[in-house]
């Protein structure tokens, strides 16, 4: 049973994450900040449903579960928002292995390690499957701001470049979706959603 | 680019399951009621963390699937609380049918098809993922409950045989985590946060 306590610890561990925000907005519940849990099942979703745009053979599996797990971290590093300055990212990479550590630390000593290591993948993007991942986890936004007026982008003032700079892993992993992308940001300009440049 | 229409329409209207809130509560978040999205997400996760309790042979991808997408009817059926009457859930069965063929039916044919056919499989659990994968889905809020003083239990007079009841698939489909419920609920009963009976 020593095991079971440690993987029900994790299990209420990652229930934090429910509680941490981010700027996207939830257009069906009154534009209420999105949490990482909900967005990390949206884009797990997201996935089984665009993996035929795959360039190359994916392991959905594996996919699927970084999608799951990569948020975790912000349990203790916080959200922080993608179009915020260089500093601020490194500072932000710090605290998220650390965090990683801890959290993934309460699991027994396997799934420690599969997770932990999926979790790396994925911030390294040193793979088929974490390039797909990430492009599943940065084009997500694209499709809720597109429908809600500019969504977070208007708020925070977001240009195009940094839209398309965030969605660069598609290019190569899912061409088809990156010429959706290179379409939208151009139509989000044209609406006032996007600064242009 | 007509799949990609269908595609992303799907993945909009689904974000719509972030506003759809269930009985059980938030310990991180100052105890507001969980959506159904996040709690996708939290048994997608437990899943990949107890899938070596699973008794007999589970494919974890088409658990996991499973998981994913089965709460999605509620955005057109809302959520029923676990222990409402027979007629409540006779009621909300035909309601779910109706929303699954709606909403997996904006989907292209192919994956319209898959995922229709996961959810009843789920729904009937007439196979060994769908029975682990309901394991997963019940066990949960006994977790979320046993460290929150009681939580929705407590709120909702809730009695023992019920969660036992409802947590019946595990008996055969994760033996070791039947055993560990079976003793929970006579602790819950102990400290008042579930009625004998």
């Amino acid at each position: 049973m020593q095991d079971l306590a440690a993987q029900i610890a994790f299990i209420l561990e990652i229930d934090k994450l429910k509680a941490v925000y981010r700027k996207t907005m939830v257009k069906a519940d009154d534009n209420r900040n999105e949490n990482s849990a909900e967005h990390s099942w949206h884009i797990a979703l997201l996935a089984q449903t665009m993996a035929t745009y795959a360039e190359h053979p994916i392991n959905i599996l594996r996919v699927t579960k970084m999608l799951l797990i990569h948020d975790i971290v912000e349990i203790d590093a916080g959200d922080l928002f993608a179009f915020a300055d260089e500093e601020a990212h490194q500072a932000q990479e710090k605290k998220e292995l650390e965090a990683a550590q801890r959290i993934f630390g309460l699991l027994p000593k396997a799934l420690e390690k599969e997770m932990l290591n999926l979790w790396l993948e994925f911030e390294k993007a040193d793979s088929v499957d974490a390039q797909f991942a990430k492009g599943m986890d940065r084009i997500l936004p694209i499709f809720q701001n597109m429908s809600n007026n500019g969504g977070s982008w208007k708020v925070h003032n977001v240009c195009k470049a940094q839209v398309l700079k965030r969605n660069g892993y598609l290019r190569s992993s899912a061409p088809k979706l990156w010429e959706y992308v290179k379409q939208q940001v151009d139509v989000a300009v044209k609406k006032g959603w996007l600064l242009d440049g």
